[in-house]
């Protein structure tokens, strides 16, 4: 059971997190008319997006949203329910969660904050409702979360509009809302397709190991990306579950609370304590062949190379610039990342003569700039690409992007997809941004080749997949 | 003599590198009508942004471009000319140089590559241009160059169509076209403004002692960006105007040919011969108070950072943040930057209460997203960055901007630059992209409040000038 077919739950219970991932129905408590809250939209994405189930709004103070009949208490639900989205204030969380008991929901999403983030009566409040729904038998995701989103279904819980959701093969987990104002633009902007996206919030329950177990054997997820602040309960489980998880999948990880300053941050946002040195934890990911990603830019960055690209088979790089300057950054970049300029062939080297200028060609780094100005009408990038990734001393192949108004209009999708068919991840950066740049990345994103703002992203990636191979191979 | 009164050369000679920023008229040789040649811009800039002197277009192929006269040699124009811009190619270039002689010009720029970069045949070449020029006391940047630019008589040549041109007060010294794509880019969608740009190329005469001397004593440039794959000549010399240099005026430096990969591509790239160790450059360079960035981005990011903004007194930082797990991660940068999460003054936090959740305020990083769930409708912005510049207790701000359908309406740009007036230093972040969004970094950049996309530069920039103030003061 994977992928489209299964929509909904199967009335055999499968795994307690395809309740929230597959509910056939959802009721979002504490739905809003409002156009100006935030509440308003953790409703209108369901129904925007067209969710594959039903969707009941509560809100004892409406009687219709987007003309959907509203249900003024849970209780008034006539169905059973899944999946129910709490966002009541915290004061009033507790009554919700009663009536989640009392109807014998599966799972919910506690939205509002409140909790163990503000202090010891936020503890006491939090404890009490674990309690309710430990003993009912109700998983929960938050306090102080949202989510989760699931591409396959149309599935999406968010306080901001999303006009889109875009679906891939990579699964993100979050232990707080940071993807939250960035949501539109990974799918629309960043061309970033996911499998599902589950935030944990102050991790009263579900915690990290359930769901990266989940994940692992998740048939519609083939990369996993993690942001934690701390590691709940059995953190050598833990470690344990993500090495074994890393050697079928790869595994990106984004850690926060790293310095003690950032760890007393943590603690007042998710009430997160945060144990053992950075250090420890960093050898031991690091050991597990996990990628570690030292920012939230990065980590996108990162997420974005495994779910687009094949790992290169050795570390050998090809690097091509528009301005030759950016080659001798690259270079340093290449060199600094463990990974190493090409020696091509000679017959390579022959091959690209004619788009070169009248000189002898000493490349790699290979300026295109100057090819350029000598071969204006050529199409330049089509043939270089082409005669690189043939060469069998070549790996992996980064380039410069040049997008001007006297460049041959080439259609870069085209060339760069054929390229890739011979099985060598490549990447691209490019400098700058017009409506003509924006129109070419969106399409080269489409055919998976990821384009960077930056030379040293657009290394940095393909060093990091190379390093993920190689810890593969030697686990086998 | 400065600012817009210097459109123009004096008779009386000041330095000669006036020739280049500063000259009476252009002769471009090598000028192209057609527009899908990259020489076809080097005409139509100077005439677009108009260049305030005259410009005389050379070659013998065409009767006039853009309506205006062609001659088809240098010497067969009347006037003086004061700057060349020799595009012609590298065979043809040393009779352009001897025609420039014969005419007696004050400056050329050789743009064409084709010389010392491609080994020993081009260092021939090259080593007879120089010979010529010397000999008649003519001086020359480049081969394999552009620029200059001067925004103070809207000169610039490039091989890229610019819009327009933006004033500041940063001079930026460039060793190859890197900054060429980025042009248009940084004017129009960076909002970067600047007095001077320079590229120096092969450096087969002028080279970055002699340029940083006169900017050094530029009325116009209160900051220096200087980029270098190698020191040509006398390096002792060159690092002790840095160090005298940056006493007066930031200075940011961006190395590259660092790795050995790097140097072996610099040579090929601009012949340029590293020596010495890139640990011992970097030692003295930070010796010398200077700043060093270590990619392209962070060298444009710190550009901005240091033209905008004033250094912070002191290294206390307060960190406003949309999700509060972006906090987290704003936090464990300030502590690996250096800089300290400052400590409000309790009626800072009193003033703030109204803007907060109902529960107790925990702060510094701030978490203003769960602000404006509670208060949907308030001018949260506007009162807590009012509040924060007014505490005696911090020196500096990075805050992240929410954009969203139902975040309140504030004049950001307004707002902000209210807080400025304070003089302590600060800076945004953004995540994500959208035309409102765009709409908001353009306002805010025309106020000086500098908007980056991650945290992690926000916080960065503020530490590097916070670190250039403590040298300062360490050497008064």
């Amino acid at each position: 059971m994977g992928g489209l077919e299964k929509v909904f739950m199967s009335e055999e219970r499968q795994h307690f997190l395809d309740w929230f991932f597959y509910p056939r129905n959802i009721a979002v408590v504490g739905a809003s008319r409002n156009p100006s809250r935030p509440n308003f939209y953790l409703f209108r994405n369901l129904i925007g997006l067209g969710f594959k189930g039903k969707v009941y709004p509560v809100n004892p103070n409406a009687d219709e949203i987007q003309g959907i009949k509203v249900y003024p208490r849970l209780k008034d639900i006539e169905d059973e329910i899944d999946l129910v989205i709490c966002a009541a204030s915290a004061p009033i969380t507790l009554d919700v969660i009663k009536d989640c008991v009392e109807k014998k929901v599966k799972g919910v999403v506690i939205v509002s904050g409140g909790f163990s983030e503000i202090g010891q009566e936020g503890v006491k409040s939090q404890d009490e409702i674990a309690h309710l729904l430990k003993e009912s038998g109700i998983r929960a995701t938050g306090p102080n979360t949202l989510g989760p989103i699931n591409t396959s279904n149309n599935l999406a819980v968010s306080f901001h509009p999303i006009n889109q959701l875009r679906p891939g093969k990579l699964a993100f987990v979050f232990q707080s809302g940071l993807y939250e104002p960035r949501l539109s633009w990974i799918f629309s902007d960043f061309h970033l397709g996911i499998s599902k996206l589950i935030d944990l919030g102050n991790k009263m329950d579900i915690d990290e190991t359930e769901v990266l177990e989940y994940l692992a054997n998740d048939p519609d997820t083939e990369t996993i990306a993690i942001h934690l602040e701390n590691i709940k309960g059995d953190g050598r489980k833990f470690l344990r579950l993500l090495k074994e998880t890393s050697r079928k999948k790869p595994v990106v990880i984004l850690k926060s609370g790293r310095t003690p300053a950032g760890a007393k941050a943590a603690m007042s946002h998710t009430g997160a304590i945060i144990q053992g040195s950075d250090a420890v934890f960093d050898a031991v990911v690091r050991q597990s062949g996990v990628i570690r990603a030292q920012s939230l830019e990065e980590f996108f960055e990162l997420a974005k190379a495994f779910e687009f690209l094949p790992p290169p088979n050795n570390n050998r790089i090809v690097v091509a610039t528009g301005p030759g300057g950016e080659g001798v950054m690259a270079a340093d970049f290449c060199q600094q990342s463990g990974l190493s300029l090409a020696e091509l062939n000679p017959e390579t080297l022959s091959k690209l003569k004619p788009i070169f200028p009248p000189w002898e060609i000493r490349g790699n780094p290979f300026d295109l700039g100057v090819c350029l100005e000598f071969h204006v009408s050529e199409p330049i990038f089509g043939m270089f690409l082409n005669s690189v990734v043939s060469d069998e001393n070549v790996d992996c192949v980064a380039i410069q992007l040049l997008v001007s108004e006297w460049a041959p209009v080439e259609d870069f999708a085209e060339l760069f997809s054929k390229a890739a068919e011979k099985g060598k991840p490549i990447t691209a950066w490019l400098a700058g941004t017009s409506e003509k740049a924006n129109n070419i990345i969106e399409k080269l994103e489409a055919k998976h080749i990821p384009v960077y703002t930056s030379a040293e992203t657009a290394i940095k990636v393909l060093s990091a997949l190379r390093k993920y191979k190689v810890m593969q191979e030697q686990k086998m």
